[in-house]
């Protein structure tokens, strides 16, 4: 994502609160199509940038409920500029399926005169070259209702129909004052703004780790959408929030049932093994221009926590329901050694 | 001090490394007055900013020596502009004994076309109302060594002089390291030479650890010199160098050793009763414009914990050698409340 941007590097309004502008793209791809984009293997490109946590979350239920042969994977590079993400980790810094430099274009190719963010994650229609929907929240939830005939065996019920209301309740809160919550900190404004949305952050995750005490996922004793969403905010909490966005009462390290939370996801396939956490220092304190003018990485932290033992089995808890967890990472999807967890030192 | 402004808020060279200007006033207030300034009881104001670890040197030396009496102190507020440091905590903005607002005025009234940075600690002679020295190093050297006359009974030997050449090669790594060393991270104008300052950094910090596995203090087994000018890093690392500077290799509470021995400081009369944590990070956050554009002072961390038992009784160690402990905080002179580590919850 990067609708936070008005203009290059500006991502604090002074004396305001940081607001998401939170008009994407409605377009839904269905099983009936009644949008005019039907499900359908092979025709449509999902665009990411790995370090984004809103893409991360799609990333992360495209490989869990096992769409990569349906839905291919484009992949952006960390940074960015005013005109938004590029494909320069492909060769020659052009999409191989898209043939473009920038997701931009898919943007410009479907509304000329799109005004708003150019965001990831975005689906990309690969015959007209068009967006169809950069609606991060629908997305993932669409890939799980409206993909079935394309999961593969065994793959998990991420949106389980009983339990609804409450995923939608728990998720409504991680939202608003811990996915976004986080950039409230970060981008605001002003002290107040800042001290309301960090009080809110650390009351939620308060009472996020009483919950998550007794029982080892959010909602039901199986991984579910909200655990998706929660975790993407975890895995980069100590190594850009806490600093970065002045999320710092404490350190995920230092709140005992998050941390065994988030590290028992993160060691489940499909968590860890979609997290760059390169990617995710170099976006965050080279984009955000007016938050670290000079743009330098920090070393730390010493991110090789993430792969100590959780003690959680402990809670019971079946994390992928009657299904299976997936199977190896597809070649040529792997996030690069040097970008791991077992690889960050600081 | 404030040595490292050039203009109002820059501190960052773009593509250098941070240089400190050391062109300090060399100027000596000795016992033989060789310099023209012998050692006086109620001659000289000590003006500092809490904020300042270079200035906290000095309040801890003063109080550990019993120099209260002797010199008096200015405390100038946390923030500073272009100008530099004011008395702004005075009633009506006004130093009440030397009767200027900013220390500035000073070091003009000594050195009309005085060019250099205008820093604390600062002594002054009050009677012409004339800056004597700013040079923080041999400053707290000098109240040790020159001004034993004036010492309280029970004052300990901070810098003996059996022990001096250990003690000058300890500090020197320190100093370069350590003291100095989160300034070259935090205000470093590259990657590389953050990077650089980010390796000697931990790795000092890593065999300072190492020496005081098996010993109490730096040098011997009391309190010199030495642990006070760690200690004034230390203390600050968590609260600010930590996100502020990207030193972030590891927090200070998750360095066992040293974090011990800094809580065992901490809570030994002269270093956590002057160390005033909302000043400290009140002036980094505020004054480093272009690390922290917004100005917006970070709620974290949690800083209770300096108060919580440290168990280097263990190691002996005798804190103030044939001395004892420093009373009260003299009337006037204490942080206030609100700004102690018992306050500072996050």
């Amino acid at each position: 994502m990067a609708d936070e941007h008005t203009t290059a590097g500006s991502y604090v309004t002074p004396g305001s609160e940081f607001t998401r502008d939170m008009r994407y793209i409605p377009t839904r791809i269905t099983a009936d199509g009644r949008d005019g984009y039907p499900v359908e293997a092979g025709r449509y490109r999902l665009v990411v940038a790995r370090a984004c946590p809103w893409a991360n979350r799609s990333i992360i239920v495209r490989r869990l409920l096992g769409l990569e042969d349906a839905i291919s994977l484009g992949v952006c590079g960390p940074t960015h500029d005013a005109r938004s993400w590029t494909f320069d980790l492909d060769p020659g810094g052009v999409d191989p399926v898209l043939g473009i430099e920038r997701i931009q274009d898919a943007y410009l190719a479907r509304f000329p005169d799109y005004d708003r963010g150019i965001t990831v994650p975005a689906i990309v229609d690969v015959p007209t070259g068009q967006v169809v929907t950069n609606d991060f929240a629908q997305m993932t939830l669409d890939l799980s209702t409206e993909w079935t005939a394309f999961h593969r065996d065994g793959a998990p019920d991420l949106y389980p129909q009983a339990r609804r209301d409450e995923i939608d309740e728990v998720m409504l809160g991680v939202f608003r004052d811990v996915n976004n919550g986080v950039y409230r900190c970060g981008f605001a404004g002003s002290q107040e703004a800042y001290e309301r949305a960090y009080d809110r952050l650390f009351a939620r995750l308060d009472r996020l780790s009483e919950r998550l005490a007794t029982q080892r996922y959010l909602v039901g004793d199986t991984i579910t959408e909200a655990d998706v969403r929660l975790f993407t905010t975890l895995a980069r909490f100590d190594a850009v929030y806490h600093g970065h966005f002045k999320c710092n009462r404490s350190r995920l390290t230092e709140m005992p049932v998050l941390w065994a939370y988030a590290r028992d996801l993160f060691q489940t396939p499909g968590f860890g093994d979609t997290t760059d956490f390169q990617h995710i220092k170099e976006h965050y304190y080279v984009v955000h221009e007016d938050v670290n003018p000079s743009r330098i990485v920090p070393k730390g932290p010493d991110l090789r926590g993430w792969l100590t033992p959780h003690g959680r089995e402990q809670l019971g808890g079946r994390p992928f329901g009657d299904g299976t967890p997936p199977g190896p990472v597809r070649p040529g999807e792997a996030v690069p050694a040097a970008h791991t967890a077992a690889a960050m030192a600081g």
